[in-house]
């Protein structure tokens, strides 16, 4: 049951692949020495194992729990997330001046990917108190970052995201909280809130809710909507805490995964109104919570990564350990079953994948570190829109991978991965949540065909893909059998994912219908591409360390070997993908409503 | 929540691709007129749906309970098997001799579909018994047949297949239970088996369990494994129950999914020895059980089809209902998900692959039917090798799939499907079992692999392919974007398995653990290719009855949509799989075992 932080591999990505050199030479960045780093992630992996991930399956056996309106979280849930705010890991990525770390991005990146491998569920709450952070320092106001920012950095009080209301899902649009001015600065709020995770608990001191609501005089539709904080205790003058606030928890759901994060049902102002105050300007709110949701959605991405590389770890255990069968090859009786075929087919889709996601997302965190601390703005310009057009694939690719690794996970246990008491199978109920909460798969496909793809004609995708090819001009460079093979599969995916891009940008207008059809295909081809890419860059490095004669000759390669798998088996769907994108769209939408 | 059989596609199914006519023809199939099988699907599905599937959810939340050895089903699972067995079901495809309806197995294919589809859980239990049933009507002697098969067809007696010991699970080799002979015909068997579906149960009056065990003289391996029959309660020389056998239930699973489905571990012999008789000869055991295994493999395909429609059926009509979002093409106000393009393509997925899956397995049922029936040696001959080489792809293809498709269904629901209430999360925790039981995919791709494709050479997969051929052939011959798209596709995909079936066939000698490092992703495309090569028959049939003017042509118009689509999303993938099949081998041995 025991979680391993792959450190090798995270450091090997950081250093060869993200540029950790480059991230440390920003301003801002000078604190994040090799050494600090390698320290920081060293410790995290030992609070993450020892403190955190023995709490995951028994929080799955005995979920969070409510009544009468308190929810009662897991068995050491409270003294786990005590010790983590005490050790200082809420405030990895956080300012210095509310008492963070102030690490960049790319380091804080491997410690939310171990906080969550050792437990997806408890990481869910530092998730949410990070994002409340971030849109605070985006849109509140120096008052507000006073009062709320040191106690979420410090753990004594958590943040919630409250969007979802039982009509307004992926449409926010819809949404119908009322915010109702008092004439004195403050609003009450009147709604239901649903799916609000840690909207409820027993972990901290107060929670504080950012809201979505509606002013009585807001325009209709998104462009009415405002951010709203309002805590679960009021907040005195002297910083203390007062009343209790007119918020309350009146159930949490029964979910198929992640039983030991409550998600709570919240009713605002069924007692004369729950009292909030505005962040940043009325009708803006949307605009702040995607600052906040762009964040979210990468640490969920991440989440993605962690529950595929947990899932890894076990069920390569068990194929070390099961024996059974014969080896193909010829062997004196049964042999473990990681030596068959099969079985090692399925370890090196779970591990090659884990690897390419990772990459991918260690490689967008340095880019949001560089996108802020550049001090050249052309660079820090280009650095945000790769942020920013990667964050939808790293959301929606590594979240769809890690369902598929998970799944396989419990295949590698054959019967075994059936029962519960084995481990496997909570992993697939868990990863589940990931290609749903923080804006479904179709949602991030969505964002990336019309914010990211069509809104700048296409710019950002092709520059990406310029890079692509540089690395292909490299990979021609060397020599050996692994590398060429690498290159071809990457140079026919990335035309494959060029010929999507151009069909995305030149039909939209006049077939929007059928370019959306092929939006979620289009997430994935990039995710298989932009995560080869990232694999073929580590092949490269490995390669290159090998010939220098330094370092862990075994690990890099591996390292080749497993790029060669994602190339020759996941690259290889690329053109598959650009045939069901570009030929496929009129099977989507060919049958009428009543046909179903 | 509710089930409604798809019997329109069934009988298209039958009649248009698997020949009911032609099945209806052969001697001993004179009762499968259409008027009769249009009745028995009928009311079969009546019962399927007002008896059956409302016990599907209520199972799943209060699942069999076990107390000192005895195992009490989930409400109403006994009053709905005792109506099930009343009225007959359990004898559709078995011989009238013993009380069966004796009608060919492509009817009974339909019935098992709908029955899997109200209740996975529910069904296991017929599924087992009909196992059992086949193995004693294959190498029963004629008092077995007598003293069982009426008691099994009337639904008094059910069936278990006992293979599983806890070190013998893919590796049957392994299996260590002992019978030890009596002098008198009989033996005392000795051992552990686990996993044993339905292995214990208050339903029937007797439990009759067929199990694998080693004779004191037996060689090692599976070349020494028999065959005996181990009934719950002894009968007497009157037919009546006796005494308490000595087998007794120790345990049952507690596990992801089918949880009404009682999972035993079953003690033998732990009071002086389990009284058994032996089915045919010594030391064949493990022939007869592939006898029933072929059968019970050929059934959990159908178990995938049938959570795959069902996990359909409630996604269309999630997405029917749920107001969320304009129209991209513009509408006034939200409108149902259904018109948004992403859900389309969900659902058109989910139904392509379910209706793909459902054609090759109903094609293949007839193809048994002709095996048997059919008056020339030659023809028969044909069919038993293309029921046989499709066995393990019905079983492989179809189960993998139906993870997928369960997925998918979560997914339309959005945050609601991850709330167990809705119930789509349950069809993603039963269908995991199903690459699993029955041997795992992998075993079937061995299957297909050894057996199947290298045993003759290719023959057989030569000969279907020809078959393909011959389909592509008439799609030339038609006009209309569709047919030609569909043609395109299946030409494409189907010389990508040609390539796969001459890699097989010509590298299994000199590379053996390079050709089964591909043998998951051949059978995968096997699935494909053949799936597509149905509903490419489906399209032609549905034109020429377009082109006929005679039917429902909003029907035939949506089959043709819905197999353009399966091409387009589905058959592209096939040249990716060749590519991981013939070019990738080398990454999935390349790492040793201390680098994983």
């Amino acid at each position: 049951m025991s979680y391993v932080a792959p450190i090798k591999d995270m450091l090997f990505v950081m250093n060869e692949l993200a540029g950790l050199n480059a991230v440390n030479a920003l301003p801002g960045c000078e604190d994040a020495t090799p050494e600090t780093v390698q320290a920081v992630l060293e410790e995290n992996a030992k609070f993450c194992s020892e403190v955190v991930a023995p709490l995951n399956v028994s929080g799955d056996r005995e979920p969070s729990a409510w009544q009468d309106g308190k929810v009662t979280t897991s068995k050491g849930f409270r003294e786990a997330f005590k010790a983590f705010g005490e050790a200082g890991w809420q405030g990895v990525q956080h300012p210095a001046e509310f008492g963070g770390q102030g690490l960049p991005k790319l380091v804080a990146t491997p410690c939310i990917e171990m906080l969550n491998s050792a437990n997806l569920s408890f990481a869910l709450c530092p998730l949410l108190t990070d994002g409340a952070i971030e849109a605070l320092m985006t849109a509140g106001t120096e008052s507000q970052k006073q009062i709320y920012l040191e106690k979420f950095i410090s753990g004594k009080w958590t943040g919630t995201m409250n969007l979802t209301e039982p009509q307004a899902g992926s449409d926010l649009a819809l949404v119908r909280t009322r915010a109702v001015p008092q004439g004195d600065g403050t609003f009450r709020l009147f709604g239901t809130k649903i799916f609000i995770t840690f909207g409820e608990h027993d972990m901290a001191e107060n929670i504080v809710h950012l809201v979505l609501a509606r002013t009585p005089e807001a325009p209709e539709g998104v462009k009415g909507i405002s951010l709203f904080i309002v805590p679960k205790f009021l907040i005195n003058a002297d910083g203390n805490l007062g009343e209790r606030n007119d918020v309350h928890c009146v159930s949490i759901e029964h979910k198929l995964g992640i039983k030991a994060s409550p998600t709570a049902v919240l009713q605002f102002g069924d007692h004369g109104g729950a009292l909030g105050t505005l962040v940043g300007e009325e009708n803006r709110g949307l605009e702040y919570m995607f600052i906040m949701m762009n964040a979210a959605r990468f640490a969920v991405g991440m989440q993605g990564v962690a529950i595929a590389e947990r899932a890894y770890q076990k069920a390569v255990q068990y194929a070390k350990d099961r024996v059974q069968s014969r080896d193909l090859a010829g062997s004196a009786g049964a042999v473990p079953i990681i030596h068959q075929p099969d079985v090692r087919r399925m370890l090196m889709s779970m591990r090659s994948q884990t690897e390419a996601a990772r990459a991918l997302a260690y490689v967008t965190a340095a880019a949001l570190d560089a996108a802020h601390h550049h001090p050249d703005q052309s660079t820090r310009k280009a650095n945000q829109a790769f942020y920013e057009f990667m964050v939808p694939i790293v959301k929606g690719w590594s979240t769809e991978m890690s369902i598929d690794v998970a799944s396989t996970g419990v295949q590698v246990h054959g019967g075994m991965g059936f029962i519960e008491e084995t481990g496997a199978a909570q992993y697939y109920r868990d990863a589940r949540i990931l290609t749903i909460y923080e804006g479904t798969t179709a949602i991030q496909a969505n964002d990336l065909v019309g914010r990211k793809t069509v809104r700048d004609g296409g710019a950002t995708a092709r520059a990406i893909l310029a890079q692509v090819r540089r690395t292909e001009q490299e990979l021609e460079a060397q020599t050996g059998g692994d590398l060429a093979a690498i290159r071809n599969q990457l140079a026919a995916a990335s035309r494959a994912l060029e010929q999507v891009v151009e069909y995305v940008v030149g039909n939209v207008k006049t077939d929007i219908k059928g370019v959306f059809a092929g939006s979620v295909p289009y997430l994935k081809l990039a995710g298989i591409v932009f995560g080869g890419w990232q694999m073929a860059r580590a092949a490269l490095a490995a390669q290159r360390l090998l010939d220098e004669g330094s370092g862990d000759a075994s690990f890099y390669r591996a390292k080749i070997a497993t790029a060669r798998f994602f190339a020759d088996h996941m690259l290889s769907q690329a053109t598959g993908y650009r045939a069901a994108i570009v030929e496929g769209s009129s099977g989507v939408m060919a049958l009428e409503e009543d046909q179903f």
